[in-house]
């Protein structure tokens, strides 16, 4: 019996976590990311903070199969380089070879979102599901796609990037998205994209929007819970661009869980119930019979969990 | 060195071929398809045809490492049951298992358009990429997902009905599509929808597409190809909805290459031209910088030839 280290590397903090062979986090604690010197130092704050752990909890080095880690950027996966990561400062940074020199664990580097992904697959809300799409509704919008029980990367590392699918394309409706163009579903389907709508349409109407200064994707839930008009288009009009783009990405897909996380969806049933039913509308029908929605379960923890997954998977060898 | 017996059945012909392990095929030949009992002659006929093939080829059966069998309509992949394929007639037909009995090889079963791709793949214009998106542009518009080298079949073996992805909203613009619902890419991007937005455009315009009765896809190309103005028009359309469905699923799973095939594919770069502005145009920049169009090249040797590889990757077993 071997243990798994799980490391999620944030811009604020790095999340680690010791996991048995079956995903069950023995311990886990955090420590401040050090962004200092464009992030060399993480990897010998990571060190030295197992080497603590591995004191106190009396278990041995040797004792570990080896180490994920997940990352936020752009990430060249065969050879364990972050190309680019401007949360933290790393630029074609050599992570996965200086975290094995600074900790003496073998280990394999993810995308942040994706090992999250996975996280969810293994023991939250996918529930083993091997043909997964997980959805992140936060400031933007994120994906990461899992088939055949994998992780896709694409070409260039850039599989998941949902939030830039477009899906207006009325000029006088599409609003410029941070990768430059217009219409992306992440300029609505994401928290600020909703407190956009709202702040939009709360203009002369009568809604207990007004009543508030600043709007956020959860007063516009709340809000709708309440059956606000105003908050109540809000919800339609996201839902049905988030319903459209998850048809369309379902058509070419067919998961068989779709896993919605981030801050948007603390909503739950308000968030899954007008989204499923746009669903119903825009995918064919044996594909949204044979898919289903939930929301996230892990959380926090969804990451280590993930990055735990990809160690057993590359570190402890199947029986042929 | 081992044969392998790639068998491509389609509603008119079924297409037969005996390929070495590196694709090359050695003999190929076609058999009329007996659609009488709904279907149920298909499987002693393509046995006494390979019977026939071993004794004038002076072959033996041994020498066979297994067969790959494309068949059109919905499949149950992992049981061999071929679930319901309107054109042959087959309703929970055990194609594997009968397949078996009658000819005396292992098989394994893939949709005709997914092997079709991963022929591309190993052969055709894929160039052995790994990540791959293969569009068939015919009477209908038809896919095939590639990722990490394995088909993607997703919950219920509907991945790849990239057709039926909705790109049109406007209820004065939105065509009714064949699977009941408005709008799909297939009303416009397919030989059919082509042809329909011809017919519609050309009314009291001055265009050649005037002197025709009937007007096909390729007509249109042709007129394209000339600078008539009603053509342009509709290649224009055409590839902004097409190359808008691409961006967004390239977004979602980057692709290395994207090969289109079918009829309209025939046109050659007077599609791909257009249809790479707007790919550039819709697609994240990483995600256009890393995608290569091209023209599918194995036409109608493109499903056995992923029957084939399909037949290697099962019943071959690699060293470990």
């Amino acid at each position: 019996m071997k243990w798994l280290l799980g490391i999620d590397i944030g811009g604020t903090t790095v999340k680690m976590a010791v996991l048995d062979m079956n995903g069950i986090i023995s311990d886990k604690w955090e420590i401040t990311t050090d962004i200092r010197e464009n992030g060399v130092h993480i990897p010998t704050d990571i060190a030295a903070s197992f080497e603590a752990y591995l004191e106190t909890s009396g278990k041995a080095k040797q004792d570990f199969a080896g180490a994920g880690i997940g990352a936020p950027g752009f990430i060249n996966f065969s050879e364990g380089v972050v190309e680019y990561s401007p949360n933290i400062g790393w630029k074609n940074f050599a992570l996965v070879s200086e975290f094995e020199k600074a900790v003496g664990l073998p280990a394999v580097l993810e995308n942040d979102a994706n090992a999250a992904a996975l996280g969810e697959m293994w023991k939250g809300a996918g529930e083993g599901a091997s043909e997964l799409l997980a959805i992140t509704l936060g400031t933007g919008v994120g994906g990461g796609v899992i088939t055949n029980g994998n992780i896709v990367h694409g070409a260039a590392g850039m599989a998941g990037e949902i939030g830039h699918i477009t899906v207006e394309r009325d000029e006088s409706k599409a609003v410029m998205c941070g990768c430059g163009r217009k219409g992306c579903i992440e300029t609505i389907a994401s928290a600020t994209g909703i407190a956009r709508l709202a702040l939009q349409k709360r203009k002369g109407r009568t809604t207990s929007l007004n009543e508030l200064n600043e709007v956020t994707a959860r007063d516009v839930f709340e809000a709708y819970k309440a059956n606000d008009v105003v908050a109540t288009e809000v919800v339609n009009e996201m839902t049905e661009y988030l319903g459209l783009t998850i048809s369309n990405i379902a058509n070419t897909l067919n998961p068989k869980m779709i896993v919605i996380g981030g801050g948007v969806s603390k909503a739950r049933e308000a968030l899954l119930e007008p989204l499923d039913e746009q669903f119903k509308r825009f995918a064919l029908e044996r594909v949204y019979a044979s898919t289903a929605f939930k929301i996230a379960e892990l959380e926090n923890d969804a990451g280590v969990i993930g990055c735990a997954w990809l160690a057993r998977k590359h570190f402890i060898p199947t029986r042929v």
